[in-house]
């Protein structure tokens, strides 16, 4: 879902600020974090009934406001990154919490795509009438409260509550610390927007605090908060699925195959295996291990690791593959099992079908897998056998992503299996209920 | 969904029996249910492919075991009602845990039924194009491995297993020890039909102790187990509401209400009131609170309450409905919160729809709750104002029943809003994958 991942991972923005251990002070931050629960469950209330018309009102509003505000916000985000260089953060790490004018503008834009999405509330997702004449409906109604946990991608704030908000959901909001002022910046033109729409400011909230203390209070508040969805490196999202009381919605690992299959058109195989590994690496759809029939190996594999090879890509390889260019160097055990998100593959020749789906069922993540191959009984095979949120027949593994879908936007991509599974987007933020409509049935 | 919850709630048996506090003995209890979540998971993986006709044919073949063993069966039942019997266990009770022939009868027929239901697994649920010719398309999929908690019923060995069995899932069961030996004797005959259809006999287990320590292990088994979904009392929800590392499908209450509005019809008033509280009194979708609007409940109380009376029913009421009538009892604030789950009803008056919908949302219980009334105006702003999984109008909150629903077969009825709500049925039980299917693509 996001580029994040491989950058946060040894950073942990969050652990270098030292957390308030008083107890004092941590029981205040229980009662703030528990009032802001409250509070956005009332706004919940109200945003289930509002109107289409009235969330895209908001969702626009708020996009004029932070083209309005930009000034403002960039000098919220100068604060933030001043801060951050003095504690020595450089690289993509910085790159990734500066604002520029043009990922201003990309915010608010994003804003209205997703004010332009059909309303996922109110859908009538099944209907019937029984032989006693009741009508029964199940009808999509918003999910409620959603807690957003994110890293220092200040864009974040803009892109997870605008999707909420169309779904008729509150938001509660805690980016990293880092990044404290951009997201308040934002935040208050979201709810601007709200205000300006007529509907409460309490629909989009965030604790005041960057005390680390205020996740571990949100992550245990299952009375207003219904879903917990987690963005970023693996040390966050371990911490929220290990810590939640509340449901989580994420995906803890992308560790996505590409299979080569006998059948497998050399055209086709090259083009995708060299997408799926290099058009980003630090994306959870990326390719990380690449699997080859051993019999069409020395056919198929040349052109593709010299395309690799050229983009920069370390290969890691089993004899076979080795054997095959001296650039590969020996995989170990620990590469089937590692999601690199960098520029390094692991190659590995299986005897067939059923290796492949063997090594996938042991290594894999339940991510996004893919299959290469002319040969429609094995590509069916696949895509019934591999357990994962995405299967594809000749496609890249980096069209997994809700854009790439066509869901418009995205709140991140699920791999368990309640609720939702894949690219989790405005509709997967609803729930449903059952309206019955009866003229006097009781029953017998 | 069941007529236990009154029951247990003060029966409690299983803590009745002690636990076991021996760390050697709970270390291999561990160990054990682990295992079997281990197993569960692989018989998963072979379930989640076998065509829906081998599925039946093990629920068929499981419905003949348990006709020819209908004597080893009862067998069983008689060491579980003697020692019942021994521990002083009597009443309701007592007959909640005794197998009868027309019981075994009942429970084979079930299992048939289940059998005829429609495949839940492989239904495309959504299927679109890509301006990129990627064609995507949402195909339902077994959850996975399913954990059942339930109490003394013994019958629910069979339906809970059969149901995770027609989804294709592994279920663990984990029933009360009260009913140890009959459940024992009915897994087999679940077993058997497993075995005869060439399925893994692990798709359905139990772990084979009566150690209440059981329960807490597989409620932190979120490495093989997807979804808990408990059947019971309050106490035993409640329990593993707090304790599981699971997500759980369940409900805790089910303070169900019935509104009567100014405009309501006086003759389905009166069938839907009494019907609505009197048919059983112990289900979850029984009403406990009866509201009334104040302009109409001269008019239309009398008739109702002289049927309650009649059948039986105590009746608490506001000063308005004592004014009414001298058996009406006076309510107290905690009567708006209980769920009597007993012939007691509490009865309010209303200022109008604005009240009703205020009480509702104070002191429901998000489960069902159903308006009277001919006005369709004020029919259509409750449905969709109320937030519980049911809503109805002009029809009995009894029918709150995934049979009633035409789903077949219920596991349960749900009020969380995450994956499912309301009755969980067959298809409830399923997740979903994505298979997108391309000639070649790859992401730009």
């Amino acid at each position: 879902m996001t580029a994040d991942a491989a950058l946060t991972q040894d950073a942990k923005p969050d652990q270098a600020q030292g957390t308030t251990d008083d107890l004092g002070a941590t029981g205040d931050l229980d009662e703030q974090v528990a009032a802001l629960g409250r509070r956005a469950k009332a706004a919940a209330a109200v945003l289930a009934q509002a109107p289409d018309e009235q969330k895209n009102r908001a969702l626009r509003a708020a996009a004029e406001a932070i083209r309005a505000d930009g000034e403002a916000i960039l000098a919220a985000n100068a604060r933030d990154l001043e801060a951050a260089r003095a504690r020595g953060m450089a690289g993509a790490l910085l790159d990734r919490l500066e604002l520029t004018p043009a990922r201003l503008e990309a915010m608010a834009a994003g804003l209205e795509q997703i004010a332009a999405l059909p309303d996922p509330v109110g859908r009538t997702l099944a209907e019937w009438q029984r032989p006693n004449g009741l009508t029964i409906a199940r009808v999509a109604v918003p999910l409620g409260v959603i807690g957003i946990i994110y890293e220092s991608r200040p864009n974040v704030t803009a892109d997870a509550g605008g999707l909420c908000l169309k779904a008729g959901n509150a938001a509660i909001l805690r980016g990293g610390s880092e990044s404290f002022h951009s997201s308040g910046a934002i935040l208050a033109c979201l709810q601007r927007g709200l205000a300006e729409a007529g509907l409460p400011r309490d629909a989009i909230q965030r604790p005041e605090t960057t005390d680390r203390a205020a996740v571990g209070h949100l992550l245990r508040l299952h009375e207003s908060v219904d879903v917990i969805v987690p963005r970023g490196g693996r040390g966050l999202i371990e911490r929220v699925m290990a810590e939640s009381r509340v449901p989580v919605l994420a995906h803890l690992d992308g560790l996505c195959h590409t299979y080569l299959h006998a059948g497998a058109d050399p055209a086709k195989a090259r083009a995708i295996a060299v997408n799926a590994k290099l058009r980003r690496v630090g994306i959870c759809g990326a390719t990380e291990t690449l699997l080859v029939d051993r019999a069409v190996a020395a056919d198929l594999l040349p052109p593709i690791l010299d395309d690799l090879a050229a983009g920069g890509c370390e290969l890691r390889g089993d004899a076979a593959v080795q054997a095959l260019d001296p650039r590969v160097v020996p995989a170990t055990e620990a590469d089937w099992d590692t999601e690199y998100l960098a520029p390094i593959l692991s190659v590995k020749t299986v005897e067939g079908l059923d290796e492949a789906l063997a090594h996938i069922a042991r290594h894999g993540s339940h991510h996004t897998d893919c299959i290469v191959t002319e040969d429609e009984a094995a590509a069916e095979r696949f895509l019934a056998e591999v357990d994962s949120a995405i299967v594809l027949h000749n496609a890249s593994t980096q069209f997994a992503d809700g854009g790439e879908f066509g869901m418009g936007a995205e709140i991140g991509i699920a791999t368990g299996r309640l609720h939702a599974r894949g690219p989790v987007g405005a509709e997967q933020l609803t729930s449903y209920k059952y309206r019955v409509r009866g003229s006097g049935q009781t029953r017998p």
